[in-house]
């Protein structure tokens, strides 16, 4: 069936009834919630430093449903969300999902689309608390995530001070790899290509390991969307500092290495949509942290007071190499 | 200049100057908001009981250019949302702006748009909190707006009783006046066509009618987005209600009635944005309102035991008209 022969309000009951059944509603969260779906607003009991944030996924502009799930592309509309929760060091709360849609989607596949949603929030604890359907010529999901900072603690891209250290949990360059391989139609082996897949469509947003971060003390971070150089960029400009990274630091997986050894150094560095966090703090304080997080820790630089809103990137031989392509931007090819 | 010349992070720049110069920032909600925009999420101070809503505006589809300017654009997709908030009787704090934007649009005419935003937001003191930028085809404005209870009290969609009396604040059926005025490319007399206009594409919210409804006891409230009889039955669905109105109480603009004396009715029963506020409460609640309220509040007719889930229309002989079509539905033509 169509969303057309469905009608806007028939859907919404469809995926009320799913998010009805969903594990937040019982949990932390669920609990402070007066009004749900269904109503003209969302409404909860709120408390302490909230967080807010938005962010978008447009078909044949971040996706492609050629190459994505319906159920992947649900996750993901969520997780790139969650991530910026994370990048506060916030615990998320509340969900509105905005969904525009062309008439002739199928019902069925809205309905994995919010199913891949509810897997990331239950996964986290998120409620579905409210959200919009509308009509469109083509799908645009739009989220936006409240959260509620941990202790009244919160990373920030103005906090990096001089003398700190830079350092990022992960991997980078996975899903622009893995966004290579799609795009270009590549196959690798089963465990290679689903390796891929995942960083790229379901990135696992750093949601614990930023309230970790808050915990320990950390005061500066960012989530990597745009790309290490680019995301590092907006910590440097807005903390008025400077960044100086080695280049043989930046942790890759040895999956993309081994497929990709030419292009994973630019994938590492530009590609962006990693959903890993890229913080500022001093030593005693990462090395604290490591044995709290499961997740690799990388110590990739330093933040210094020369070369204010700039990032030097060091080869091997502690050269500066120069960075062509800083990180997406939407609007410049 | 387009927005693919000055880019993403040149936009965000940009328009955080015009949200930064709002009046919001220097009143009551702004003094809680501890990060604005540029960085990973806004934070605030939160309070209460907290509302949130969202809404989407697709090119082609809510709008067009043709017709709309970039400014009015502006209001109407912060407006309709502001118009949930009123629905709840709520007090407008954070709003969080998403544009999905071509990247031939003209940078003046996304300032133009912002501008529309901000001076529906410094009407209501709310703040742009935050927000997401990205590339579509197309335009789509998708806003989230947060706000707070006002004493605790909110209006639900739950919550009449048989024996309320329905009401509705201003008039119904200009905006589709509008509408259809500007599809057909019809021209009036300038005060008409000025009217008609403005009810469509900058539509007032009833923020402050929605608070004294709810300060003065009234429970049971909708705004009129998809049409008064679409959203009069919503609310007899959700409170399992029946509804019964007089065709001849319904109140409609003597400029609507004289220039469409034939289609006036169904834009009023049926046209939906209209925005004004539907509500049940008894009469001496509503004559107490009329004091206070300085647009017209009509009283329609009742809440009834009977035909729970539906609204009768009784034409002006106190027999029942059939209603072909309810309201507005995104996905049923």
């Amino acid at each position: 069936m169509k969303v057309s022969e469905l009608g806007e309000f028939g859907l919404i009951k469809r995926l009320s009834q799913i998010s009805d059944s969903s594990k937040g509603w019982k949990g932390r969260w669920g609990q402070h919630i007066v009004i749900g779906i269904g109503d003209d607003t969302a409404v909860w009991r709120s408390q302490g430093l909230e967080l807010a944030t938005t962010d978008t996924l447009v078909q044949g502009v971040h996706f492609t449903l050629d190459t994505t799930t319906w159920r992947e592309l649900g996750w993901k509309s969520l997780a790139v969300n969650l991530s910026d929760i994370a990048a506060m060091g916030g615990i998320p709360a509340y969900a509105l999902v905005s969904l525009a849609l062309p008439g002739d989607t199928e019902v069925e596949d809205v309905i994995q689309l919010y199913k891949g949603i509810g897997e990331v929030a239950d996964r986290f604890e998120t409620v579905i608390a409210g959200g919009n359907i509308s009509y469109a010529p083509l799908a645009v999901i739009t989220i936006a995530l409240v959260g509620v900072a941990s202790n009244n603690h919160i990373l920030t891209r103005s906090a990096a001070v001089p003398g700190d250290l830079i350092a990022v949990t992960g991997y980078l360059g996975s899903s622009a790899a893995g966004h290579y391989m799609l795009s270009n139609h590549l196959r690798f082996d089963a465990k290679t290509t689903n390796f891929l897949r995942n960083a790229h469509l379901e990135p696992f947003p750093r949601v614990f390991e930023g309230q970790s971060l808050a915990r320990h003390g950390v005061r500066a971070g960012i989530d990597i969307s745009d790309g290490l150089v680019a995301d590092l960029t907006h910590i440097c400009e807005m903390s008025r500092v400077g960044a100086c990274i080695e280049i043989e630091q930046v942790p890759i997986h040895p999956l993309v290495k081994s497929t990709f050894p030419e292009r994973c150094l630019t994938f590492a560095l530009s590609g962006g949509e990693d959903y890993e966090l890229l913080f500022t703090a001093n030593r005693k304080t990462i090395e604290g942290l490591k044995e709290e997080i499961s997740c690799p820790l990388t110590i990739l630089g330093e933040v210094t007071t020369d070369k204010v809103g700039q990032v030097t990137v060091l080869d091997a031989k502690g050269s500066p190499l120069s960075i062509d392509k800083k990180g997406w931007d939407h609007f410049v090819a």
